[in-house]
């Protein structure tokens, strides 16, 4: 037997606030960071790696979040958690004390992500294989196991679970093929943060129409006048044939998002993001009926499947938007894609910020191969932004994701990054702006 | 200026899970705790406490997240945040990079709370008057300063909120004194835990009767013939001029909830509490409308205003129980109870824990005082239980809430209670079954 021996948790952050890089109208000075974990073992080659993305202050409470989980796997035999990851997700979620901390909810909730992601790092790296392939690769039985359908069952019953995951399976080896040869879609952020000049603005959509996105998205929220200065600046640059959605961040409220949208409506967007509080799903329904045809988006911040359930059930989202690390980790969000299938929504994942890209890519790729089988009005997100500190960076091309090939999750950072960028010693925090007040 | 000096952390368990006090359907074995926070001022007289109730483990976690509030207090004059609680609020819930940690929910958010606790502990100090008086004396224009309605105006707008806080003025006086000689009533659940015997169950059913409690509460749904025999026994023993409650602790699907109350209904249940998720708000709305007329109440574990503003708008409750710990403190609470006044719907805090009592007992006399203006179909939990480790512990006499009359919110522990059950040093602790692993 091998034994779990413990974490190393390292407070990595990039001072992307400098740059207003990541800029919207909720964030307006994002230090995007990771709550690194590295789950070890008695055999020192065989080492998960994860995270939790957050953006600055707040990220060591999400590392001791992660450290209060430690005890749950020390000591224990790694191949027996990697056999049971679903047994593993429902130990720790399940925990009645931490449970206490959410539910399932927020920096304890997202903490069981990273170290339940660093397991699937582990096993998939046993299995010699990217992620999504391991996933893809399961029965509709062996899925099933890893899902736990608690607190859903009024909306998705075992047996349609199962039948969902069993019609995955038609057609799927040549799925897998296509997406070897040819990646899946994505859309681009990069030239819409708020904080960016109309003129870097400009370059950027004529790098992504140069790039072969298909899809672009601009934030708003801030000013309206700014909005619509800077969606007919985009309708310009990118022509017709090129799609533009919005994000607001969840500034608005909902009588606020309804005229605010109904002022824009008029740029042909492809989805309005986030237009209220991403746990409003009564007001996010009532928004998408009222804008609609201009269809909506949610689920970067959606706390947890029981949130995701009620957006379908009220007809609240056109567009599911899992996240890589909000939830607790590539079971929930298995659980996620099986409820957008079972409401017939498609998933375009949430990504950017430090490995979001790396680590979702996974999801979507899987989704495709095993489950929806689909990739109609699905996207991942991407951003070209801090890939180079990723051991398997993501990588975009002629506006597609390429398959991840290296075993694993992609979430493993270089340790020359993660010693650069250590939160408050490294070299890149000991400047004079490397202090508490940021924003 | 008196400048705030910083922040005194505890972490203080007690062991409850040796006695099964506090055991449910979900938490079968909590030890009650307190992530306790003592603000530090120049003036060593005036300092603030406030606590998040936890149930064991990551009471640790929930400390950490306190500490990280700490840089936004210290060093700022102590007045002048008392003098603007309600942009103490704003502040801390609105800071970009803590707020991606929730947003507004889970251990950031509760952590808030008691930072915003620990200042209301001051301003009532300050005031020389209990918190409810503190607040009651307030004119609706004040009160409404101190409330972010932000994301309720679909729901609640200013204009509504200020009618319902100046219609809580009509006959204040008269309501004050009223409390202060004859208090506000109380329903026991010390009796209900289902790690009791029924032996135990009986005699402390028989106390709460001649107690003279309107109401007790028996935790369900572990096991359906248990629940039968308990309720069978409780209605025996208290015959039929007390009302019964029950509490499923969110172990419920939809579908199971509606089918085992059904079973249960017989007993003439006063509400049924917690029947699953506390964030399915759409699941809560279909289990009300088929147990008809058996009453659902809410609350504990709602994280915030968002999902309280829903649960009302899709008529999904009945009673709705705040807690003085799950929400970012007295400010948010404020606009919880204006959501009630909003919809009409009865508010019953949730209490118990430790300390739980102590703090939103003044909730209750201030919704009463200068709010609701009525206590028909209103009570607040009570159970006689670690009330001796507070200075100023909460008092239940003849089934009803006494008014507490010392200057502050009652958060304040003693310092030789907080000595003995600190974690893991105090002597509490030192024993044998002091290790991880109390699940």
């Amino acid at each position: 037997m091998t034994a779990v021996t413990g974490f190393d948790t390292f407070d990595v952050r990039f001072p992307t606030s400098r740059s207003l890089d990541g800029s919207d109208a909720m964030n307006p000075s994002p230090d995007y960071a990771a709550a690194y974990l590295v789950v070890r073992s008695e055999d020192e080659s065989r080492s998960g790696h994860a995270f939790v993305f957050t953006i600055g202050r707040g990220n060591d409470v999400e590392l001791a979040a992660i450290r209060a989980l430690e005890p749950f796997v020390v000591g224990r035999d790694l191949d027996g958690i990697l056999d049971d990851l679903g047994g593993l997700w429902r130990r720790l979620v399940g925990d009645s004390h931490l449970r206490w901390l959410g539910p399932e909810k927020g920096v304890m909730h997202m903490a069981i992500g990273a170290v339940v992601n660093a397991f699937w790092d582990l096993a998939a790296k046993r299995a010699g294989l990217p992620l999504w392939r391991l996933l893809a690769g399961m029965s509709p039985e062996e899925l099933l196991e890893l899902v736990d359908l608690r607190y859903l069952t009024d909306a998705l019953c075992r047996d349609e679970a199962l039948e969902l995951l069993s019609a995955g399976q038609d057609g799927k080896q040549a799925r897998i093929a296509e997406l070897e040869a040819h990646g899946y879609p994505a859309y681009t952020t990069s030239p819409g943060w708020l904080g960016y000049s109309d003129e870097r603005l400009t370059a950027l959509l004529e790098a992504a129409v140069k790039d072969g996105f298909p899809q672009v998205k601009l934030k708003v929220g801030a000013d309206l006048d700014d909005d619509r200065r800077r969606l007919r600046l985009a309708r310009e640059v990118v022509g017709g044939g090129i799609d533009i959605a919005v994000d607001a961040n969840q500034v608005w409220e909902v009588a606020q998002a309804i005229g605010w949208v109904r002022e824009l409506a008029g740029f042909d967007l492809a989805w309005v993001e986030e237009p209220t509080s991403p746990d409003d799903v009564l007001g996010t329904a009532a928004i998408r009926r009222a804008i609609a045809p201009v269809r909506v988006a949610c689920g970067e911040h959606v706390a947890n499947r029981v949130i995701f359930k009620q957006l379908l059930q009220a007809g609240a989202i056109d567009v599911m938007q899992v996240d890589a690390c909000r939830v607790a980790g590539v079971n929930e969000n298995l659980a996620n894609l099986l409820l957008a299938a079972k409401f017939g929504v498609p998933v375009c994942p949430h990504a950017g910020g430090v490995g979001l890209c790396e680590v979702v890519q996974h999801l979507a790729f899987f989704d495709y191969a095993a489950l929806s089988g689909s990739s109609e009005g699905r996207m991942v997100e991407w951003i070209d932004h801090l890939h180079e500190h990723f051991v398997s960076p993501a990588s975009v091309v002629a506006g597609r994701y390429l398959a991840p090939k290296a075993p694993g999750t992609s979430a493993e950072m270089l340790a020359s990054s993660i010693a650069e960028f250590a939160y408050p010693s490294g070299p890149s925090w000991s400047g004079p702006l490397a202090t508490f007040g940021g924003a």
